[in-house]
């Protein structure tokens, strides 16, 4: 089942999606919300269900062309988004960027930033930005949404409080961790509102593609148009999304609408090196601090910049026929004037 | 202006409260939640004061005698709970505890941390915890819920944007901290949920002592029923509410119904010492790591333990004539068995 928010209110408004994302169709006789939806998962999943094979079908009354850049993300907001950091590729070369070492422990027991989750940026909305001095850079991650997790759960409880997947850009201004994390809180002014892909999808959607927690595919992200990164989402995630969910409850109880990403998708060399970019014939990156990183490596300087007011992201995920799983994150950094 | 929910759902009723806690009105015909009120609340705070005159002269239909203990947090959850630490005695004492230096820009720039607003606990519900070895301790302080707040403004304008203020117990697992601090990330696991006053307050209620952006007003402690702390609010809090405001919505929009703490009460000595606890004369503390780390410094030795299962702490604000102002947090802590 593929699900989605019009843009509406606050919370905005739930509509289903054809598995190809051509056709819409509103469900209020169901549920106004995927917030109302995921708070009552159980109950109104097998009648979502429906409306979906009806819509796939060609025969939902009410039916309408799906236009992506009138989506907002699937949860507008939250009440609860926690971050991993469960590619380790991704951790040691940001790490390295700022002359940090990463501990052994890192292999053993998941990172994970607690984020802001009431106002997110729709996928193809713009990214504000107060200023290019802050560093401004895109993440491609994925990321689950939970119904209720009770505190302490196990990974293989966790496992099935997985209801709905998507793709995240978690923005970060790279500008502002170093003093940040310096202070020993956390991220907090370096990570603004973030975006998801316009569609999240159930977990069966994704096939053979979904599994050990993982999924199974390759992230295409464009800067600019022009391919940036290709990593596969699967082999190098070192902790899963069941065991992120059972991490983030740890010590307390989830609220159903919870999100957990994945962090930046990231994959080293067959050898364990950091990897090459697309234009040295890697797979790439879903990040510009990793291919900053790996420029000073391989070529003793530094050539990508962060973004400037009127760059262009877009983060995507194909299935093996080339179709658009999620849809497209696809946005564009401007100014922001207070 | 006194407002409080009723526990009910996943965001509680909301309920218009005299202002010597007495009596309580529900207001359908104006807001069922109180997220409902402060997403509107320019166009409904006037009609909700209406009922709050009429309450407070006896005439209000529908009045009920309240009753604390089924009150909710006034915001049961919330899409964005970020909390600061603007006491810096209290930061250099718990620093002190973990062998951390305190940072001279800590004067100036202040400390933010961005917590889980899911599921926050009732004011005077148990709090749960796996295991007593995670060093569970209480912090006692102010915190304050905003309408939406444009990203970048100036604490000027941040402090037209408080709305209601309130107070907080955010639980802390001591035994925790410094292993997640030390991956850099900031608190996680260490920060279950949190609980609040069960009544909250619009700025006005609190006369002469709401200037400056502070809570000019002491903070009452009570650890199993003894009097553990009585700390001033106003003088020693570094940065101000509305400086904290400014500081939470630098890099984004902070969406109506945040919430932002003031960290941990907590006082020096006139000479700038740590203070010292009410059994040594002093006005104590708010949090036990505080006591502990100069029970340390005074007599050499730790003597009082983290919280055990069946401890009870009790935080609560009195106006000048002794009258409660917030209701009291009252929570006894419980194991939790998965």
């Amino acid at each position: 089942m593929k699900l989605a928010s019009l843009k509406s209110g606050r919370d905005g408004e739930l509509i289903i999606v054809s598995r190809d994302l051509s056709q819409a169709v509103r469900v209020p006789q169901i549920a106004t919300t995927l917030q109302q939806a995921i708070e009552n998962w159980d109950k109104l999943a097998p009648r979502l269900d429906e409306v979906y094979q009806a819509l796939n079908s060609g025969s939902a009354e009410g039916a309408f062309a799906l236009d992506q850049s009138v989506l907002h993300s699937p949860l507008p907001r939250t009440h609860h988004w926690a971050d991993g950091s469960a590619y380790l590729n991704h951790v040691k070369l940001v790490r390295q960027a700022r002359n940090a070492q990463m501990p052994e422990t890192f292999w053993t027991d998941p990172l994970m930033y607690q984020g802001g989750g009431d106002r997110f940026l729709a996928p193809q909305d713009d990214i504000e930005a107060v200023s290019e001095e802050h560093g401004i850079d895109f993440e491609g991650e994925i990321a689950v949404i939970t119904d209720d997790v009770p505190m302490a759960v196990t990974p293989e409880q966790a496992a099935g409080h997985i209801k709905l997947i998507m793709l995240v850009n978690d923005v970060s201004l790279r500008g502002l961790i170093p003093g940040e994390l310096a202070k020993g809180f956390g991220f907090f002014q370096a990570k603004p509102a973030s975006s998801f892909s316009p569609i999240c999808v159930t977990p069966d959607e994704l096939g053979d593609a979904w599994k050990d927690g993982r999924v199974h595919l390759p992230l295409t992200v464009h800067l600019n148009g022009e391919k940036f990164g290709e990593p596969e989402a699967g082999p190098d995630m070192i902790f899963n999304f069941p065991q992120l969910v059972a991490h983030a409850a740890r010590t307390r109880h989830l609220g159903a609408g919870a999100i957990i990403g994945s962090g930046t998708v990231s994959n080293p060399d067959a050898g364990g090196g950091p990897g090459k970019p697309i234009i040295d014939g890697g797979v790439g990156y879903s990040c510009l601090a990793e291919v900053r990183m790996v420029e000073q490596i391989l070529h003793g300087q530094v050539k990508t910049p962060f973004m400037h007011f009127g760059d262009r992201v877009r983060i995507e995920m194909f299935d093996p026929n080339g179709n658009s799983i999620f849809g497209a994150i696809d946005q564009k950094v401007v100014e922001y004037k207070a």
